[in-house]
């Protein structure tokens, strides 16, 4: 078992009701990462489910829980041939912290009728630069969980060079040895500094609500993450995420809306 | 009021109970289009909460409601100061037919601080076509309610010629006079063919799972509908819609994940 299975474990204690630990190494500057929390949700769900893969996972972010035991609660709504529908809820203290809807199937790998291609180009992982790291009383302990590679006109925003719009690419892997699987594409498609700060905001860029589509499973190997967004307007923006593998294929899709930080 | 608020109307009955009638006018064959639906659980939502507008909604389709009398279930899950999460379940004959997850805010059209332009230009309205009348027997009561004006090639698989690739471009509006408003984009979203005709598959293509997002009060006039896919595989396609209006601001943005018909 990786460290970030364990650190995602969900521990049957009834037909409704998993236990876990919400592990303090996935801290952004004080809350959770968003992606982090869906995976540990999800490893509940699908352990309930009699399907293997989470497909669609829509999430509210209610509240920010913190690193420390919590609860999923399951309610299954409907098992089909195909496809299984889960409310899952995330629970601490009493308190439900995240809220989302789960469809589970199983995925078969088969031949795609149609595929697009990468809505960017990448620069080849060499051209791509790190993230500086953290300072430790910034609090992110996220970073240490994985390792980044940036197309660097997406980060430019560090020194003062935002690109005038939203965008965020990076390759991806975990940090220590972990094959990608859908758990860690839940982590994957919230792992990017939000798309915003490329168009000039800055701040912490709460998400509200999160939507993310399991398409293929990953082959081993780095993450192509690609982020954008269409529209900044009214203190809400949207983060749109692609997440390629390294077999070249279309992997998970994920958009979120989430607020504009007060800088 | 409208024929369109009215076939959306929720009455209150309690402080988590609506009323709602599904008015045969929006069938598709058989069910009852999704969007449609959508619009119907949103009236309850919004007059429901302390805020004005459904800025995303994630809707899960366990089942297919038929015309008639139903019920909206609300559950409030957190009213914060610039949003509240609902959850709605759509309930026909004591069994729940639609999950979904609402956040409501208000939106105030505040100059945007970035805003991408369409991914496609549309021809000029008059150089756009009309779907044929479908034949009284298929049911198909929906098209009635809504004028639509086709980009030609994206609904070439009409006559045996798809375009290849998943796609479905459109103007749209209310037959009647109605200005677009947040639960006529709500149907509007989901209007569409399903853009996988475009990529050569055919049959009922069963929305699995839909979330979409309220940009900005839409303007009077034309609404254009951008429809698009990136994956058809396995079973499933993703379908991805732009709603732009007639002042070209992008108004709302949908995907759904729905299953490639048999036949």
């Amino acid at each position: 078992m990786t460290k970030f299975d364990e650190a995602t474990q969900a521990i049957r204690v009834d037909e409704t009701t998993y236990d876990v630990c919400l592990d303090p190494g996935y801290v952004i500057g004080g809350p959770l990462n968003g992606g982090y929390l869906l995976a540990v949700m999800l490893r509940a769900v699908v352990d309930a489910s009699p399907f293997e893969h989470p497909v669609t996972t829509s999430a509210q972010y209610l509240r920010a829980p913190v690193p420390g035991p919590a609860r999923v609660r399951i309610e299954q709504l409907k098992a089909g041939r195909t496809a299984a529908f889960t409310r899952a809820t995330l629970v601490q203290d009493d308190v439900a912290q995240i809220e989302s809807l789960v469809t589970t199937a199983t995925l078969h790998g088969a031949d795609p009728l149609y595929a697009a291609g990468p809505a960017h180009a990448m620069p080849p992982l060499d051209e791509c630069v790190k993230l500086p790291d953290p300072k430790p009383e910034s609090n992110m302990t996220l970073n240490a969980q994985m390792e980044m590679r940036f197309d660097a006109p997406t980060i430019g925003w560090l020194r003062g060079e935002p690109s005038g719009r939203p965008e965020s690419r990076a390759y991806f892997r975990m940090a220590e040895p972990q094959d990608p699987d859908p758990y860690v594409l839940a982590l994957a498609v919230d792992s990017l500094p939000p798309v915003v700060f490329s168009a000039g905001a800055r701040g912490w860029a709460p998400t509200v609500d999160l939507t993310w589509h399991l398409r293929a499973l990953p082959a081993p190997g780095w993450i192509t993450l690609l982020g954008s967004g269409r529209l900044v307007a009214d203190g809400w923006f949207d983060e749109e995420v692609e997440a390629w593998d390294s077999a070249g294929r279309l992997v998970a899709q994920c958009r979120q809306l989430a607020r504009v930080g007060r800088g």
